[in-house]
């Protein structure tokens, strides 16, 4: 078990800046031993120029051995054992077996992806044979493959320490394509980052990755961010975060001389709707769900529901009990940040103090940084006139919005924004009526669900995290499954290029092995 | 044959505005009858309206319909006979010849993706069945389909009046797709535009497409293009034209309330290398294959070979002396209108005037807009010293940048900008310069051709026909060729939906027919 030493990585070397920060246990907001360095503009230099410089050997050096490395990160961070548990837990507040469990859900991440950088689809394998003797003019011979975009900048979240952070899905899906990776560790787990970044840099050593091809840049003020976002040696950006947070990057890259693509996944209250006949069938049993998918991980999801779209009466009302009684009987959980807890609270009040809504809320923060779930009981009327009660309130709060009439699902979801997920839930007399809601939900969200609820994204092939602008700003992709490797890569034709010049993957014979297109026709 | 009208379409409704603004033929500045309509903000609001509500339909329609439409419009194209083809060359200066090949590349390129629609690999099917007994959660049944974006707004290009401009690939791709389309026509050929709106039209009604599914908007001013990249119910933008128009595309999409992509093909250089064995060998047969490309269409091409580069000396004043005599014996040719004309004397009095710059150039503008071309003879060294000498001119001129040593060759790559195509010249002897080479020309293009010339952009599926910024606003997409589709569609992922409610494609018989992946399986 190795100590934490507070330091960066450039590459393989370790590197110390001036400046220090600490980490806070949020469950009593005692500093955490050591101090970590805060990296400066030189830092991120050295990070950037060290990752260009092994740019191109790691695409060179195949997706077979970039997969490999990728499965050896993960035997790394196991090997890390309850050192990392526990630093997690204490940096983050979260229990103990969530963060095993989110370990898992990390190597097995890793491992997808590297079977996903195995299967080389991903590449977009494409020829066109030359026509030599097509008329008016001869065809040259034309290949098409996907090449690595370039070093790839990721930011870690916060609210996953493992699974959205150092070795997430973004670095493990820019990896998988080629893409030299330097991560701005997020300062609340700046430990949590250490660590794992030290598996990264074993494994890379361990597999023969070149050199430069994963640097770790500790920091927490928002000028490193910002550099290296503007770096031009960075080629994207990957973001999981806020939505102040990522329009600043967005903000930061089209203004670049040349600008790059950035995937921030930003905020979403993930409607759910409540159809008639489903509401009617299981009001008590849909209150209980809701509350424990409401509740989770104290509603630092991505996909919390924060926003209930339902018909106004009875049922609603039983729905509605259902989920306080539920919700009274949910342990109290320690935020991840003394500042998140705050914005809760402030996003509450917030909330509550709105014209014609009903809060309904246990006593917030009996003891540090611990919340208490709420829900904010309008109409979707009041909803539509009033922004306030549209945005998101990160953590266990929803605002339950009840509807006079059927139109008014419909004219609600008109209104909102972007979204990664909505769910509907409906019994078969409400089949019709999804059916006419599902193009506007299709419009709105990346994910949409069918009797169920928004938490828990499943890591496989057809996962869309992401949605249209503001849940993401590239509502055309993905940061969850397989899929998420296309942000990191761009096309690149070869035209009458000798066998010698070509690149590994169109030679003839690797073009065998792996699926790809000849003359349109699909090779399997 | 039907008159010009001078109108716009909004669907099928044709529609008239205020003001009018009159076409003219470049090679006597003559003004064409009839006046053409120019488009009011509210024209644009119809025209969006109706791609609006024509977008569900569009997509529930399906891609096998889509493709009949394509097809249909290639079939009306050539009912239009003679007299698109006069009016083109009345409008644009192109010889009747090259008017009747841009046809048939279009109705080609209408054809391959109605082909590409049917394959339906574009849609990126995948299932991740439900495996309900997996521990400790079971997974639930996930679906993932790409899907149209929305209303596209596409900017025809003037050099290219039919293969880039009212039923170019923009339009094709985003129809493929199933994104109704609202054209905003080029001012400098609006006769041709309203004819081929009109086969549009007409094809769409011989097909049943849902009303709303094309519009055209005709007009002058930059008012009208601004209004629709700024209308909300517009979700992507395809361009071809200068870096001014494109720039000022990707500033109004970044700056929308939701922002949305911006395909703007906008310049390039298309950089010739001669490595020093190639050019020994063939010196007069290099310079004279130069000349035509570079004399191609006056040079109005986005793939025209504006910077050569290479090493100093008797091969390469021999390479320099073949192409001046061949462009001694090119005919003059008309430009596409007097502005482009006037830009392309002032472009190369720019380059001609610069310190160190030896202009070739025969006398230009003998009649109405006639170039001639011209080569600005330099060292690298000028090049990488002056931006002047990096830009595009728009024609058929070139800059001859001498390297005095083999290692300025990648200097100069490494300075300029990003381009749509870099070419090499490589003998035997030039293969390993030219393998040193090939990471910084695939990091610089999008398609890199060996022995070869850059003009001459082949409609296939492994064409690239885009490049890293400024080439194009987004790198990692081509405007031409099967790979344009993923331009327009986003992805959706359908959890536990019911046979029932999942759109058509996902449904397992269709599933059946189409590539798609199943637990991450390919099923073919």
């Amino acid at each position: 078990m190795a100590d934490l030493m507070g330091e960066h990585f450039i590459g393989a070397s370790r590197r110390k800046s001036a400046d220090v920060f600490y980490a806070a246990d949020p469950s009593s907001n005692r500093q955490l031993e050591p101090a970590f360095f805060r990296a400066t503009s030189q830092d991120v230099e050295h990070a950037t120029r060290a990752a260009e410089s092994a740019a191109e050997a790691f695409d060179r050096i195949g997706a077979e051995r970039r997969a490999q490395f990728l499965e050896a990160i993960g035997e790394q961070i196991m090997a890390l054992g309850d050192q990392l548990v526990q630093r997690a837990h204490e940096e983050t507040g979260l229990p103990l077996a969530r963060i095993e469990n989110e370990r898992g859900r990390t190597i097995g991440q890793l491992n997808l992806m590297a079977a996903e950088a195995r299967d080389g689809a991903w590449m977009s394998l494409r020829v066109d044979p030359a026509l030599p003797e097509r008329n008016p003019m001869p065809r040259p011979d034309l290949r098409m493959r996907k090449k690595a975009i370039g070093p790839v900048a990721v930011f870690g979240a916060s609210n996953f320490p493992l699974a959205f952070s150092v070795a997430g899905g973004d670095t493990a899906s820019a990896l998988a394509a080629g893409c030299p990776v330097v991560v701005k560790a997020h300062p609340a787990h700046p430990g949590v980052s250490e660590l794992v970044a030290s598996a990264i840099v074993q494994a890379a050593q361990n597999t023969g990755m070149p050199e430069g091809v994963f640097s770790l840049l500790q920091g927490d003020s928002h000028e490193t961010g910002q550099a290296l976002a503007a770096d031009p040696r960075i080629k994207a950006i990957g973001f999981t975060g806020s939505r102040q947070g990522g329009l600043a990057l967005m903000k930061i890259a089209a203004a670049r001389k040349s600008p790059i693509p950035v995937y921030a996944e930003m905020s979403a209250v993930n409607p759910v709707i409540l159809l008639p006949g489903a509401l009617k069938q299981d009001a008590n049993q849909l209150g209980e769900a809701f509350a424990a998918s409401l509740a989770l991980g104290a509603g630092q999801f991505c996909t919390n529901p924060g926003l209930v779209i339902a018909p106004a009466g009875h049922d609603l009302a039983a729905f509605v009990a259902s989920a306080e009684a539920a919700l009274e009987n949910t342990a109290e959980q320690t935020m991840l940040t003394a500042a998140i807890c705050d914005a809760y609270e402030r996003g509450l009040e917030a909330a509550k103090s709105q014209p014609d809504a009903d809060a309904w809320t246990l006593n917030n923060r009996s003891e540090t940084n611990r919340c208490r779930p709420a829900l904010i009981k309008t109409t979707a009327a009041n909803v539509m006139e009033n922004e306030v009660l549209q945005r998101e309130i990160f953590g266990p709060a929803s605002v339950i919005a009840a509807c006079e009439t059927p139109d008014e699902i419909g004219s609600l979801l008109n209104c909102i924004e972007g979204q990664l997920t909505i769910s509907v839930h409906c019994a078969d007399a409400d089949l019709r009526q999804a059916a006419d809601l599902l193009p506007l939900l299709e419009e709105k969200a990346g994910r949409v669900i069918a009797n169920g609820w928004p938490t828990g994204v499943e890591v496989c092939h057809a996962m869309v995290h992401g949605g249209p602008f503001p849940a993401t700003s590239d509502g055309r992709t993905t940061s969850v499954g397989t899929l998420a490797i296309d942000r990191f890569v761009r096309p690149i034709c070869y035209q009458d290029f000798p066998a010698s010049l070509l690149p590994a993957a169109l030679q003839e014979d690797v073009l065998e092995e792996t699926p790809h297109r000849r003359d349109g026709r699909w090779q399997f």
